[in-house]
């Protein structure tokens, strides 16, 4: 059975979003790995570097950009206890658009109170209830809800990346970005392939939530258990499934999904951190797992990697610069 | 008794010397540290991003790239330990130009290798005989010494930064400078002062190390014991006095010296690594230090701090980050 896929985003769309956000946002620094293959120099995207270190600024500043006047006066809602959350609120600080934030009552009191910081007010509800009780902050405010990736703008926003790796340099070969619902690799697929056609983009999953791979495989989307995916140490990445926009994009315009192992997060973290001096959480260094695990398989050219994100714990960090490589 | 001071390096040679190498060094990213003052915003400019992993690399090439054919033919030579004989093996390399690096035989395994992998030869003699040794190695050979910051140069090569700086925030109030032999601040000033009078460089130093402070509150260059200096965590910053042609420049351009205790050094370095993720050596924090110590002396208006190297021990790292802030 065969779905009709809704509209893509388009080049146009992304180059409206980088105009909208350029002046909020890192244009982050494309840096070479010393240590990459002769045959496929590895180029590191810094979205670690990026304002409240990770990429997830990028799609929140476009999604609050695109709303009109009305919908601005009534502000957004999300649920998320992550990222998009903190990325959400400091978008619309700094548009002045209130930001409601809908957590699991159970999330640590570090992610309130960072949310929280950044002008957002948080509503605590128990997990089962996050959707409901979305909903009836939509029905009773009017705020409009911006999604974590499954969303037209957040994807645009994320494809800014795309835009500025080809910028930064023209003969890019290989893009490598990690999955998790699947906003950042629509996103950058879009772009990249729009401005290169015959560059390849490749999606990057932990073993222990390749849901993605597994789907790509099969052709169709697959979900699996919460129970499964949190089991990674790459805490970014453990949605459940990609969003049904992002899967359509996905099926477009990605040429493969790979997998890596924990060891190879961890090994690859320690590489980042030791060798290229930049500070990466787990989900951030998957990318680059791909890349020394598949050299051959990728095929030879300039090769970017995405640092999504450098949000780590200090103690996380530690553990992983005192194990023996 | 006054000295009358050399002729200083220009603006003139720091725009050659960004022609010259801006091939081969990173134009390194100069990004907003969120944590800094409300009307003061710090910057960071992030060397430890440079090639190498610190600034070292911009003299050197420098250095390299003004040699006539025949002194590339008889190449060069210079004793250090450190980050200088590597960044000089690396330029060297680069252009095709012999580089020797006498070292102390005591000198660690781990740092003789990293300067043989770059290509050079290294020359193992005793502490005491290095002088000697390399004005041997010139005669013998012809091979031009390339000294590590009391050259015109090397001057110029570091204050391509300056310039740098000033194009990536044009109204830059205050920069701060991590002072050891005085080739990195001497370079700044010369570009940044030319380039915006009105702009305030500032020296800083371990209170272990801190003979610059102490001359230049007295109006004349001061040595201090290896013995001394040697106390501080900055490693990079051990260096017992400034060099000749480095004072008269810092006499000439540079506001003020401030110092900072080494728990304040930890402090800053902690801070860099976990709030704008940027792996840091203790030297390269130094600056952020002098920032956190003194807003008050040092004024308003966007203040840049130079993280000068990231070259850190991942133990040593693991060790910062595990501390109690």
């Amino acid at each position: 059975m065969s779905r009709s896929p809704g509209r893509l985003v388009t080049l146009a769309d992304v180059e409206t979003a980088a105009a909208a956000i350029n002046h909020q946002v890192v244009r982050t620094p494309l840096l070479v790995a010393e240590w990459g293959l002769a045959d496929a120099p590895l180029w590191l995207k810094a979205e670690s570097l990026q304002v409240g270190g990770a990429f997830k600024i990028r799609g929140a500043t476009n999604a609050v950009a695109r709303l009109d006047a009305e919908q601005r006066a009534r502000g957004v809602v999300t649920h998320s206890s992550g990222n998009h959350a903190q990325a959400l609120a400091r978008a619309g600080r700094a548009a002045g658009v209130a930001v409601t934030v809908v957590m699991p009552s159970q999330a640590p009191a570090i992610k309130r109170e960072a949310t929280r910081a950044q002008g957002a007010e948080v509503v605590l509800v128990d997990i089962s209830e996050r959707a409901a009780a979305t909903s009836e902050i939509q029905r009773r405010t009017g705020a409009e809800f911006v999604p974590p990736y499954d969303d037209p703008a957040i994807i645009a926003g994320q494809g800014t990346i795309g835009l500025e790796v080809v910028a930064q340099l023209p003969d890019v070969a290989t893009i490598l970005v990690p999955v998790s619902g699947g906003g950042l690799i629509s996103g950058i697929a879009v772009a990249a392939k729009a401005l290169r056609p015959g560059v390849r983009v490749v999606g990057v999953e932990p073993e222990l939530a390749g849901d993605l791979a597994e789907g790509f495989a099969a052709g169709q989307r697959v979900e699996w258990s919460s129970a499964d995916t949190g089991r990674t140490i790459a805490d970014g990445l453990r949605v459940t499934a990609v969003g049904a926009r992002n899967w359509d994009h996905i099926e477009s315009l990605v040429d493969d999904v790979i997998t890596v192992s924990e060891d190879e997060i961890v090994a690859a973290m320690r590489r980042i951190v030791v060798e290229s001096r930049l500070v990466c959480e787990p989900s951030g260094a998957v990318a680059v797992a791909g890349y020394l695990r598949y050299a051959e398989r990728l095929g030879q050219g300039p090769t970017v990697a995405v640092v999504s994100g450098g949000n780590v714990e200090p103690a996380r960090l530690a553990d992983v610069l005192t194990r023996t490589p």
